[in-house]
C-alpha cells in the first residue's frame, strides 16, 4: 500500500497513545486495529481505483481527488478487515509473513477486531463524500460475502462435483468485484462521471483472469517472488479452474486419491501424497489450459476496458491505467 | 420487533426466490441472512428510538418519520449481526429458543453471513438519510466493540481481580450505547434536533441499569417469563457486579471454589459446584447490592432524561418515553 494511503487508513483508527491515558486492555484492541493495515499489502485496489479516477480527470489536489484518496483507503480497510474474517474461516496459519490475527489473539477477539474494523472502513467512505460511494461499497460486500459463501459452503459439504463455470461464477462474485469492478467504477464516481457499463463487463473478466492467474502462480510459481507457499491452494483445499479441469479427466486412481486426501483436514494431509498430485497437476495440461483461459479473459476485459476509455478525459493517465491492468494479468509474482 | 419493522428490515434483505431462480447454495445464504431477524426480538431499542423520534416531534406520516423507521430497522439490524458474532465469541448454544447460527451451520459460514448483515445494516441507516445519523452508528459499533472487547479479553485471559468500575465501564461501552444512548441522540436527529448531551448522560445510567437488572434476572427470575436459562450467566463465567461485589468477601474456600469452577470450560463445570455458587450469591446480600446500585442508576438517569425532554416538542409523547423507560429499568422478565 502507498505510505500516503496508509497514513490516510492510519487516521481513522484510534491513535496509539502514553500507557496512562487509556487501559491496557483497550491499548491492546486499538493495536489489533492497526496490525494488519501495518504489515503492507500490494495495494492494488487502491492503485486501480486511482488510475481509474485519473483516467476520468479527477486531478491531484482537487476536491474529486480528495474523494478519491478517502475512497481508496475505504478498499483497504474493506481489504484488512475481510482478511481478518477470511483467515479464521479458512483458518489459515499465516498473513503476511506473520502468524494470522486469531493465531495471536484467539478467535473471539479477532473477529471483533474485524467488526471494528469493518465499521472503520463506512467512515472512510462517508468521509469521501463522494454520491454514489456508498451504494458501490454496500454493493461489493453483498456480491464478496456470495462468493464467499458459495467457497466456503463447498468446503463444508466437500463438494467437488463441480464445473469451471461453477469455479467462474464464484470467483466473479468472490474477486472480480471487489478486486477490479469496483475500483474502476469509484474511479469514475469521484471524478463525477456514471461508470460506463464497459467497466463492468471489463472487470468481471480482468478479475477472473487476475485469480485465475494467481491460482496458476500458486501451483508453479516462484516462492521468493510468489510471497505464499507455493501448493498452499492445495493443502487447504481450494477450488481452482485447474484442479477442476484435471478431474474431469483424471485416472480413476488419480481422482481416489485426491478426494481422499482433500477430504482430510490440512494437518492430516500426507505431504508425499500431496507432492504427488501437485506434480500430476504440472503434468496433465490442465495449469496451461487455465492459463489459457485466462490470457483470453485478459484479452477480452483490455479491449473492453479500452473502449470504455476511449473518451476518457485524461487520455494519457488512460494509457498508464491499461498498463497497469496488463501487467497485472500477466505477472509473475 | 413490531411486524412492520421486520417487514422493513427483510425488504432490504434478498428475498425468498423460486428454486429455479438461483444457485442453490445462494438460496441458502440468503435464508441465513433472514433467520436471526425472523426470529423475532423484543425491539427494546427500536421501540426508544421510535418514542424518543415521537417526543422530539416526528409525527408518522412525516419524512422525519420515515426517517426515524430506517434507522429503526437499522438498529435492528445491529442488533442481530452481533448476535451472530457474539453468539460464536462466547460459543453460545441457543438463541431466541433454536440453536445458534453457528451451530446449524458451523463458524466459517455464520460469520460471513454476519458481516453480510452488517453491510445491509448500512444500507438502512443510507436509507433513512438522517444527517449526522451514520455519525451515530459509527460511534456506536466502536464503542460496542471496545466494550465487547474489554469482556471477551477477562474471558481469554482468566481475570477476576476486577472491581465494580471495571464492570461499569465495561457495561457502559458495551450495552449502554447501543441499547440506550444511541436509540434516544438518533430519535432527536430524526426529529431535525441536536440531540441534547444529557441523553447521553441518561442512556449511560440507564443502559447500566438495565444491564444490571438483566444480570439480577439471570440469577433469580422466572425461566418461563426471562426466556433465558436462570443461571447461565455463572455457567458461560460472566463478569457482573454481582459477582465482583461477593468477590472482595466471600470466604477463602467459597472464593477457590468459585475460582477453580470458573476456570473450566462450560462443559467441564461441575453442576453441583455451579448450583452451590448460585445458592452463595443468592444469600450473600450480593443481589440486593446489586439490584440497588440498578436502582439508583436508574433513578438518575430517569431525572436526566425528564429534565432532557422538558421542552420537548410534544410531552404527551415525552411522558410515555419516560413510561417504557421506567417499566424497563423495573422489569421481570
Amino acid at each position: 500500500m502507498h505510505p500516503d494511503l496508509l497514513t490516510r487508513v492510519l487516521s481513522l483508527l484510534p491513535p496509539p497513545q502514553p500507557e496512562e491515558a487509556t487501559r491496557p486492555e483497550l491499548a491492546h484492541f486499538h493495536a489489533m486495529l492497526r496490525d494488519y493495515p501495518q504489515r503492507g499489502g500490494k495495494g492494488i485496489r487502491s492503485a486501480l481505483l486511482l488510475a481509474s479516477a485519473r483516467a476520468h480527470g479527477a486531478r491531484p489536489g482537487t476536491p474529486a481527488w480528495e474523494g478519491a484518496l478517502w475512497l481508496a483507503a475505504g478498499l483497504e480497510l474493506f481489504q484488512n478487515w475481510v482478511l481478518i474474517h477470511d483467515d479464521i474461516e479458512d483458518d489459515s496459519e499465516e498473513r503476511r509473513g506473520q502468524p494470522a490475527l486469531h493465531r495471536l489473539h484467539g478467535v473471539p477477539l479477532a473477529i471483533n477486531a474485524g467488526d471494528a474494523l469493518h465499521a472503520y472502513m463506512w467512515a472512510a467512505v462517508h468521509r469521501a463524500g463522494v454520491p454514489g460511494g456508498m451504494e458501490e461499497f454496500l454493493a461489493m460486500i453483498h456480491r464478496t460475502a456470495e462468493g464467499q459463501h458459495l467457497d466456503l459452503s463447498w468446503v463444508e459439504s466437500g463438494e467437488w462435483a463441480l464445473t469451471g463455470a461453477d469455479y467462474l461464477e464464484m470467483v466473479r462474485l468472490k474477486t472480480a468485484h471487489y478486486t477490479v469492478v469496483v475500483p474502476l467504477r469509484l474511479g469514475a464516481l469521484s471524478a463525477g462521471h456514471p461508470p460506463d457499463e464497459r467497466l463492468t463487463l471489463a472487470g468481471l473478466k480482468l478479475g477472473a483472469a487476475f485469480q485465475i492467474r494467481d491460482d496458476v502462480l500458486n501451483l508453479l510459481g516462484d516462492a521468493a517472488q510468489y510471497g505464499k507457499e507455493i501448493g498452499g491452494d492445495l493443502l487447504e483445499g481450494k477450488r481452482t479452474l485447474i484442479v477442476l479441469h484435471w478431474l474431469e479427466t483424471a485416472p480413476a486412481d488419480q481422482k481416489a486419491l485426491f478426494l481422499e486426501q482433500m477430504a482430510r483436514p490440512r494437518a492430516d494431509k500426507d505431504a508425499d501424497a500431496v507432492a504427488q498430485i501437485h506434480r500430476w497437476l504440472l503434468e496433465s495440461g490442465s495449469v496451461t489450459h487455465a492459463q489459457a483461459h485466462a490470457d483470453a479473459e485478459a484479452r477480452e476485459g483490455l479491449a473492453l476496458l479500452e473502449e470504455a476509455l476511449a473518451e476518457a478525459p485524461d487520455p494519457q493517465a488512460a494509457r498508464e491505467l491499461l498498463d497497469t491492468v496488463r501487467g497485472l494479468a500477466t505477472r509473475e509474482a
